[in-house]
């Protein structure tokens, strides 16, 4: 510093002071707002009903009639709660439809299996596949087979995923669902069924997506339910078993999906976007409560309590209600069509966990120790949460492919110790939501969002610094 | 007392004194062995394999192949563990099967529901039944509507059983699947849904039989899961609501059942007989886990502890695995047949509860405060099982009719918080079974046949003294 004189020094003082107490204020404010915008949450109605109704409009199967519905009717509950620039955006992706699924031990002793076959599953012949069965306890026992050994088999893989608080084995179980029927088939299977992705003991089976490989037969895939893959490992230790297995999946090629987007313009700078999503479509077995109507609910519940706000945050909030999720077009359309405006989307996030109480967050990459997410931290302890020590580099598979255009993201980690008791299964239903477990993830979830959106943070930079050696 | 001279009173003391240590002696003795058979029972791997390989061999429907296929098995594998006179006693009669079951929400919004048929039920048209529904969120308002009130609807009954312990709330349910169709029917009803009776929140319903009534229309009845039922709550309070519902149940009227029975043969007192029973068969849904092959397993463990025994116990001790007790055919068929036996039953009970802890027993009546009863209590208590308070009234619903005959019962009363859980369900499978709990049955059960198959009591006796003024 050069020197001054004293009234000089007196006077930047001053106004060193009136700047400090300016940002104090400032601060106050902002946290202030963000404890109010909290606490309304923790009393909210408007989301838990919203999550109701649009539960009982029927599954939300990507690219059916009900998928549509369902973005019709959120687009004008979007606009009625108070958001600007609210539409549907449509994107090509095909339209894969279960049919019957019918599987049964035909020998040592006749009983049905409750399977359910994989999306985007091929049929089996109209009269089945009828075959004994080779069963790997471990996934990496078909691995090490060799080319052809089962020839004319149904491979079956009974492997089990464990109950983890942060659903973490879900991620090292995929390929089990994913890569497996193309596994089984390089080796000569004539089909495959795997132990349900799912923690729990019913007679209820895990669909999902999978994914066949180029340069492998695609052979009829499904899911058996945990009691199922038991007794199949009970049969074979006792001999042979065959089984008689009934597949009858459609795919209509050029179907179109819809994603709903609502927004909260900034008060200042417009241009910049947060954008914090969920998927509006759901598998077609239950009526996506957890999977993902409650994300879809704690997003624009959180993005209506902002709405609300006179003035605006200086930030443009976005809402996005992602479409065609389940069938692996996560985001990526989205990504696509908005590729020119990725930079102008600050930060990113979606929910997509269902409602069970956030216990952590993640902060974005270099920003820990900035106001915001000190602020952040401090609204969202009371709601049992903390800041996790690793940072944040992936926010919900909508987002994946905003992240690898270079948007940043935040991340709300949940309890899911019971979620993979119900995920991707008959049993997503709105009786399995808590509305006070719900209303604290639109509490952090507004909290979140409102700092964001009234933050000057550029967190690309924060990001980029944070990768210096 | 007369006088006795010194030397006649010394006699007459020594003797006293011989009888009383003789009697001591005795209870000791029959303690220890109850207690030895009570601590192997601790240990015992037989019942719950007994219970794994029943369960293998699919569904037992009455009066099924099925059925008969485990029947076979039984007998074979009640001859290898050591019983005698181990025989199959056919019974007639009808065979009725499920077929196709399907419900689905037709406006406001397409949806399928979760339902199953109950037992017994008739079909619908090949094209199933449309209709809108009338909603009954307690059974009672059904009842109170008048004659030709519900002409052309589906009526719907979605009250809900409580969860209890001592499962006391399914007898107070069950008149809505016993009798609900035949009241909807007489008010003019063209089918009957009810909530099934059971405690779960999954989508599996949960089937029974039902008993049409005389003088009412017999109309097509199903299940919804509960979470089903609680959807139709959600429509019909948002508007009128359309179902279609597909049924195509088939009876066999002329087929025939099988109980098993076999016995350890007394070595005093043969022919007194003490009878433990259970039910052989099960619902077609899931492998009869629960209900009932539990239950069979604990009999055939007791007893098979019981046949090792040299010398064997006074009395006979007789096991019987009941055909036919889901379809109301409850030891009726064997009351019948063995009515000029009834008089030698000393002492009946059944075990058909699933497989949780037992927590108390009720003595006959009159019985609490017998050496026999107190000898019971006793080695009952490191088990965690207290003596109830009440006198044993009934012990499952095959030992009705023989109870009805003058047959006095011992009751075990079970854990039951999660057995409405699985009841009658798809999920009554092995994996619900656990190990320790069934085994502290068998230990329970062990010790009171041997006791009361060493015991000189006569419970019809006591039963009558006891009701005497």
């Amino acid at each position: 510093m050069a020197q001054l004189s004293l009234p000089q020094r007196c006077a930047a003082g001053f106004i060193t002071l009136l700047l400090l107490s300016s940002t104090a204020f400032a601060q106050t404010s902002d946290a202030d707002q963000a404890h109010q915008l909290r606490d309304a949450a923790l009393k909210d109605g408007w989301g838990y009903q919203f999550l109701e109704t649009l539960t009982t409009m029927g599954p939300r199967l990507a690219a059916t009639d009900a998928e549509a519905r369902a973005a019709t009717w959120a687009e004008t509950t979007l606009k009625e709660a108070g958001f600007e620039n609210v539409h549907r955006e449509s994107f090509p992706m095909p339209a894969w439809q279960r049919g019957r699924e019918r599987a049964e031990v035909v020998s040592p002793s006749p009983q049905r299996l409750v399977i359910t076959a994989l999306g985007g599953s091929v049929a089996t012949p109209p009269e089945g596949i009828t075959a004994d069965i080779v069963l790997f306890r471990v996934y990496s026992d078909l691995l090490a087979q060799a080319p052809g050994s089962l020839a004319g088999k149904i491979a079956v893989v009974t492997e089990r995923m464990p109950r983890v608080m942060d659903g973490a084995s879900y991620g090292a179980a995929n390929a089990i669902r994913r890569v497996g029927p193309s596994e089984a088939a390089k080796r000569g299977a004539v089909a495959y069924l795997h132990r349900s992705l799912g923690t729990d003991n019913h007679r209820i089976a895990h669909t999902g997506a999978t994914n066949y490989q180029d340069g492998a037969p695609r052979i009829p895939a499904a899911a058996l339910s945990n009691p199922d893959a038991d007794q199949l490992e009970r049969l074979t230790a006792r001999g042979t078993t065959k089984l008689h297995v009934l597949l009858t999946p459609t795919v209509q090629e050029n179907a179109q999906s819809w994603s709903v987007s609502a927004e909260v313009k900034g008060s200042v700078h417009p241009e910049e976007i947060v954008l914090i999503g969920a998927h509006l479509d759901s598998w077609d077995l239950g009526t996506g409560a957890i999977d993902d109507g409650a994300g879809d609910a704690i997003v624009a519940a959180a993005g209506k309590l902002i709405a609300a706000l006179k003035p605006h945050p200086k930030r443009t909030l976005r809402v996005v209600l992602f479409g065609g999720e389940e069938m692996n077009y996560s985001g990526a359309a989205y990504a696509k069509a908005h590729a020119d405006e990725a930079s102008h989307i600050v930060l990113a996030a979606e929910s997509d966990f269902g409602a069970r109480k956030i216990y952590a967050f993640l902060a974005p990459p270099g920003s820990a120790t900035t106001p915001f997410i000190r602020t952040l931290a401090d609204t969202l302890t009371p709601l049992g949460i903390f800041l996790a020590r690793e940072p944040a580099l992936n926010s919900g598979d909508d987002i994946v492919p905003l992240h690898a255009a270079g948007v940043p993201v935040i991340a709300m980690r949940q309890n899911g110790l019971d979620y993979f008791d119900i995920h991707h299964t008959a049993d997503d239903t709105f009786d399995k939501i808590d509305q006070q477990e719900l209303n604290q993830n639109i509490a952090a979830w507004v909290s979140m969002a409102y700092l964001a959106t009234q933050s000057d943070l550029d967190f690309r930079k924060l990001a980029t610094d944070a990768k210096q050696p």
